[in-house]
């Protein structure tokens, strides 16, 4: 797919696109999310305000369409898309801690540990992780695909992924490999990229796809997380905090490894664009069936939502 | 069972008791946290500094015996122990955080926020949970048997038990419930007793023991937390730092409510002795098999090892 085929046709907004899935998905949120016995009311509360937050909810939708893709139904899917935001919200909630990136504001509002405080927000992280388990292991069906579901999103969110890249991530000033390009893309791979690949991926498990799907689903969001990264790191370039919300320019503040401060902006950009034409290409052999999947992705590029 | 009778059998000591199973637990963990692509050096050396620090290994002893109690093997409860001491060996860590307990020391030995730094400590115990469950999920046979240990394990780790008795814990001191000692016992029943009662019970559930079985593990093991908790509170009171290897008195100087601050030391112990006798009796229905989980559950309440 060229530049041009990626701007021609005119795309729906995030809202329509996802209006379907949307309403559904954030009542099965709450529902996951919902005051518990043995729950302190105050860590309740801390759960759901980092849940529970305005969010575009990217891993759960890429999730859900693809199930909607592989033709299976939203229903079945949606406890895995409340398990990949469940593990998401978790890795903002620590990323943010003053041990970690130290950030008080997320998407304009107070972080979680600034609104409670650090013990509270170290344990809603602690007990996300466990919730995001506890929904796959007893809410997916056949007991095959929940397991199925359950190793890769361990695999995902564990030390060779998600926690290894940001570990990366915060070491990413200092310890440089030999090749800043690849070590940096190395850490959004693991970072970024991985949670998206795996959303992707456990749509298409639950809705029962083959192997190759699967394969293809899972490199699209791979590629769809670096392109992701690159257009973050793009605007917090550019320094627009009204789109970003939070940070503004702080990783150049910090010297943090980015794209465009290796690459420069119109390089990173043309590589966002590469990716993405990489990107749709994976899907090309599942037919049109496949074109909400690559809407959802020009979406992520354009960043007109 | 009286207390003469708990006290009568002259006990074989930790090291005979366990001296089958802990060769083996000790290389299967040895092996679950090898270094994995992925993991950047320092927090695969961190993860393993913690996990594989000298310990009594209790969880999943506890684990392995009530597995051979129930007539199955070793080998195939092996990943099971395994993923209880990843969420054991996560929790202390989490909990040593100057923003939790603020422990420098833990069994003679710097933490890991100390060894290493606050966010390493961070991410080693949000790489450990998911580590529990990709082991639960991909190395036990099977698959309704991993799942229901998945189940088992999200529940026990999170925000109604483990995390919930921790939070309570922390709030300890400040946020007293009409009845302290009806509110100590509901901190502990979640923050220690939980994860003893479902390595039991994963024990049981390994080697395919029936709903009734699995009930009375369940309760013993839950009843065994409660006497452990009641026996550390008790040294610390006595204030044995050589057996306890950390804190000293520091609960007391803390004001944090304990068995002996609300009912006095000998009414602790006896106490003690009387929810021993109850968790023995939940095993005399399996006859003389169970003998060696009271074996283990004597030295918990002797603390001789």
């Amino acid at each position: 797919m060229s530049n041009a085929e990626l701007n021609a046709a005119p795309d729906p907004s995030w809202t329509e696109l996802v209006s379907a899935e949307l309403p559904l998905f954030e009542a099965a949120l709450d529902e996951a999310t919902a005051p518990r016995p043995g729950c302190p009311a105050r860590l309740s509360e801390a759960i759901r305000y980092a849940v529970l937050a305005p969010g575009k909810r990217l891993r759960p939708i890429l999730l859900l369409t693809a199930a909607r893709v592989c033709g299976g139904s939203i229903e079945a899917a949606l406890p895995a898309a409340v398990a990949v935001e469940l593990i998401h919200a978790y890795s903002l909630v620590h990323d943010d801690l003053p041990a970690m990136d130290d950030d008080d504001l997320r998407r304009g509002r107070p972080t979680v540990h600034v609104q409670f405080d650090e013990a509270t927000a170290i344990l809603v992280g602690d007990a996300l992780i466990p919730l995001a388990f506890e929904i796959l292991a007893t809410r997916i069906q056949p007991e095959t695909t929940a397991l199925a579901c359950c190793r890769e999103l361990a695999t995902a969110a564990g030390a060779g992924r998600l926690v290894g890249g940001q570990a990366d991530d915060l070491a990413g000033s200092v310890s440089c490999e030999a090749d800043p390009v690849e070590h940096l893309e190395s850490i959004h791979l693991r970072k970024t990229a991985a949670m998206l690949a795996v959303s992707v991926k456990l749509g298409g498990i639950v809705a029962g796809a083959g192997p190759e799907t699967l394969d293809r689903l899972e490199r699209f969001g791979r590629d769809l997380g670096l392109v992701f990264q690159i257009t973050d790191d793009l605007l917090d370039f550019r320094g627009d905090p009204a789109k970003m919300g939070k940070r503004g320019a702080k990783d150049q503040r910090l010297g943090k490894l980015t794209y465009p401060a290796l690459l420069g902006a119109d390089a990173s950009q043309r590589l966002a664009v590469e990716i993405m034409a990489r990107a749709a290409s994976q899907l090309e052999p599942l037919g049109p069936a496949s074109e909400p999947l690559v809407q959802l992705a020009r979406l992520v590029l354009s960043r007109v939502h």
